[in-house]
């Protein structure tokens, strides 16, 4: 099978992102780099490009440029990464979908829940692929998670309990600092901060583990550090569409704590224990029974967490594999599309425009509470009302 | 130095808090079971007390026998325990101070927030002791947190993060078995199912360590076995005295947790966690270094933790001893009356009527709040206002 | 059922050991406190003995005196505890044995295998208790670990690796300390140090969960600390006497740990694992399932773990009431003398003479290979070759 | 920088270790897969490198014919892989060896030490480069204990202590299945079974961390499947250049293990704990301060931890990325030689061929010593005697 045609907005010379990216695109050998518009200086991307390997007539000044130049090449990109800063993943969404090509958007998809409905209409009237990045779904045992919700290990599912907290952005002697700051100014982040930096990541997982959406929610917002407008931690009670209720903690100031991402699900039958850092190993106590380590790699595991997994049992497997576990599913996404044939419906879970969208509306929606003292509103997109 | 007299109303044969009081009041030999109405029928009650050791004519058949009994006695019992249903507590606690004892009183202390105000009045002018068993503050780590929150360790605190959640109320199958189905019932358990079992002790705590009263809350109060009336899961936001964020989770279904009862604090300059089920470890760290683990028993703590630690490090400490710290600070409490001088403050921890008071407030307010969606209700009882 | 009389040679002021037996044997209201020569310096440990409670003619001034005085007694205690320095437990223990007495003896219970020897017949010959303090054995957890092998669930055993390894005598600096040097000279402590005070609780462990005896040895003993004669490291490999192949580290120069005794047993059909630091949880996994976390105070433990557990699941529980099941077990193998019936056998669990003879056997076995090159050496005390 | 050309001999489809490879080598895009020699079966080998994307003319049938093929070429591979069957690595390396290519062997290097000795040789007079693969050498973390040692974080290291024991191979019922069998059979395995496959890798971590070498050893080896002849579970005393003490556990019959490999090491100083299952937290206790937790991606870490790491602080990172970092280690040395210039010191921590051959020494020393009821040996190759 001959590896797909990648290609990368953004994600330049020292940023932590892009290497992510061509690591994860490339660790399976599905995807070749082909090309790249890496920097917003334009000869810094064109050079930065050819240095790491990319055809010179295909490393290119701007996204413009890249759009153009590839639309007209036999042999164009079947995917292209939006890494660049938040506020341009829009237009630059908007511009590829529209020409045809696969997506897929670093989060936030878009800045408001209008744009976010936007691209949604345009994914499903265009047909083509549309991804957000939500890499934590891409763990083995996240996906389990996922597959033992599903055929029902857990009976009804009558609790989500998701934290994303850690204590990066703790120290009030560097609140000033660029790198930090511009995180807690609405100007430059929007309504959110840590909930849609964070937050939005865990509550992404709750409905991604549940296949329940989120309906309505409250939120309680604080800026532990006062100079900061927007809130550096958030508690979210929410509900989703099947009746399962919900609590979110995210935080930047929980000192002590490195990540965070943690996951428990209780429903009827049984509950369920996950958490990033230490990612092989998935507690799962049925009812009246004991808890029990599920392993990754372990056998008879769901065929969702079997594709997911790369390094036999015992061995730690880490976020870079779940980020290539997304690009695993495009692959498999884009062949299908290619070959026209359904998708195997084990990869098809990576997390899709409407994702991206409700993503969006739960921030606005968070940020609306936490200003009203935390009243309850819908949290849904106007157009899945 | 001799024992000091002790007597228990409740706890009868086969009861398990009756020897847990037993074990904790007897552990360091500070005090001697003197009397004792151990069970509501009076005849099984005085023939248990005789056979665990009661003096015959100490060995009553109900409280009021027992209040009259000893009221008319030169060498009365030094402190009473009142272990009994919780909608006595309130009338034996207030018929012991006001015929002059100290008095232990089992959580909660009063069944609403009056009756709480009068025995907060009653004890202030008696000057009697009356304390309320919020036993987990008795850990030795519990007590060096308060230490280290008091001393500045951790810089103007933040943020409180409190959990008590469980899952041994998770079977929808046996809701109805009535050593289950009454704790859910309005007219047996009050305003509030599992916030007032188990939340409370969680509040108790975030106030205990931080040394700050809780001011407002806001509730979301579930019932996720439906044919519950009262709440089996809630989330609590709160705020504090001195300005602290509080978060605090406390459910009965949380399926694959035992206890669950855990403690984050986050200040300016570091943060710490514990949980009950591991608790001779506590974790600390402070602003941009590492996470350090502190031992109980380790050399250099504070002077209110050595006081509430009997094991050398290594050892595993368990809730008797932490129990018994109660008492122990309440062995000290009362010779320092009767030698007319100060507390030692390092054992001057115990909990007060006051604490007893503040927490039937929140109960109240939880169950108001979750009855309005979550609307923020001053949560202090009205004679603190 | 009255309270069973009970007196101590040694435990005086100060000594940490004292204040737990006191604990251990008072905790569940079986033993009064009755008679004690608590000090080595008579006037000192009568004025104590009287202090804490004692009688005053049963406050006695050295062993001696005690054992006179309580011989003569109709109400004579039932059980002597021997608590003082190493050296002296063969001769207090024979002298109590052979006037009538039932006696738990500190470990070790002698210092040469001949004593032990003498005294396991004298226990024979007079029909009294002779018990020996590893107290470890009195974790509910370990004594359900027992009955696990015992009834089958782990198959055959196979393989068992104990641990006993912290890192308190790691500082060179500090190897001078009297408090710490002693334990390395041979003068005062004997064939062995790191082994005998630690290594030996590790091995009984071995023996008590597997029901195996230990029969050869082979051991690598090393002085870290260059200016110790005596080893403060060592690596033992042994054969039990139903095959089990045995591995035990022991360590005070571990620095990182604080306690560190754990077992691990390995059988045909499954694998336990129990620390005891974390004394609550044992990590259980049946061949080809997966590990499966036990909690003490689980539904549906065994008779023998239900006995030794006194605290509902979810709540800590620590040494002291592991020390305290090894009295509880002493009540019940007393009051069953006095009444003329059998044990039952789910008490009769507290480490016996024959325990202490096999450790001391183990501890010359380890001290001769040790020397050797680590040549295997039988282990077993000549009377039971 | 262009990258460098890489070739792999074994790892054909279905191979576990061949994917490892091309990942690890992929990861970074430092290397192409440029040609292999990927079957036993010549066409299938061509077939399969065929279609993962080897030049037709570079999909060789056997490693005679690749080392014939690139031979000849001027752009020959700069780093050949050998994946091959553990008997066929000796010939194949000294092959590509002399022919002036640089290799990295699968562990282990060889089926003899004479045959480790004569790589050792032509290693050394052709200047090729000979690397062993020791994977878990290329955690982050591995390497900053290795740092912290060097620089003398520790003090002088007194004690080594590894395990590498897991429960895989327990079951008696499936020691007959082939793919478990042969590891066990002298004919097909060599000298030794479990010590060889796993315990050599933790006997190297323990040379790698600390900077010393194995002088001697005493092994105690069984086979608790008794149809075994060789060891599946092995205990190994040893002793280190710089004076050091060593014990190291392995075992494939450690039901509820699923790895195992952890090491801790204890100095003068500090001592440091650190597991595989979990390597992105390294646990240090400096000497009389407390346990701290040093966490992968944290600042101020050593110049070999940062080189060897990817992913920001509080992801996991795990096993591929440590693979990953042995071809980091080889693309810088095989561009310092074609540099002509001196290596980056933080990256010429891969194994080299005298790592193999140690290791060889080592397995046959364990043998003997183990057939020989624990006799001390010397572990060293005659060479390095």
């Amino acid at each position: 099978m001959p590896r797909l045609k990648w290609g990368m907005i953004g994600g330049g010379e020292g940023s932590q992102i892009g290497p992510a990216h061509r690591l994860g695109s490339g660790l399976d050998g599905l995807f070749e780099f082909t090309a790249g518009a890496l920097d917003h200086r334009p000869d810094a991307g064109r050079e930065y490009g050819r240095r790491i390997g990319l055809p010179p007539d295909r490393a290119y000044g701007d996204w413009h440029e890249m759009l153009e130049g590839e639309s007209k090449r036999a042999d164009k990109v079947d995917l292209v990464t939006v890494a660049t800063p938040n506020a341009t993943h829009f237009e630059i969404t908007k511009g590829f979908l529209q020409a045809g090509f696969n997506v897929l958007c670093e989060k936030p998809m878009t800045m408001t829940v209008e744009e976010g409905e936007e691209i949604v209409r345009l994914a499903q009237e265009t047909g083509n692929i549309c991804a957000v990045n939500y890499g934590y779904s891409g763990y083995s045992l996240v996906r389990h998670m996922r597959a033992m919700v599903a055929r029902g290990d857990l009976g009804k599912i009558r609790l989500v309990k998701a934290e994303f907290a850690h204590g990066h952005h703790a120290d009030a002697a560097d609140a000033d600092n660029p790198r930090v700051r511009w995180r807690y100014d609405p100007k430059q982040a929007g309504v959110s901060a840590q909930f849609a930096d964070c937050g939005i990541h865990a509550l992404h997982m709750a409905s991604f583990v549940t296949g329940q959406e989120v309906e309505s929610l409250s939120a309680d917002c604080v800026s532990c550090i006062s100079s900061r407008e927007l809130e550096d931690d958030a508690m979210v009670n929410f509900r989703m569409s099947d009746g399962a209720v919900g609590r979110l903690w995210t935080s930047s100031i929980a000192i002590g704590r490195q990540h965070g991402l943690t996951l428990q699900v209780f429903g009827e039958k049984g509950g369920l224990r996950w958490t990033q850092e230490q990612p092989n190993q998935l507690y799962f106590m049925p009812l009246n029974e004991r808890l029990q380590v599920i392993e990754r790699g372990e056998a008879n595991l769901s065929p969702e967490a079997d594709r997911a997994t790369r390094v036999t049992i015992g061995h730690a497997e880490g976020m870079p594999l779940a980020f290539a576990n997304i690009y695993t599913d495009l692959a498999e996404a884009i062949r299908a599309r290619k070959e026209r044939r359904s998708v195997d419906p084990a990869a098809n879970l990576y997390p899709k425009a409407e994702d991206g969208l409700r993503s969006m509306a739960a921030v606005f929606a968070v940020a609306k509470s936490g200003k009203e003292e935390g009243v309850w509103v819908d949290a849904r997109p106007p157009m899945f009302r």
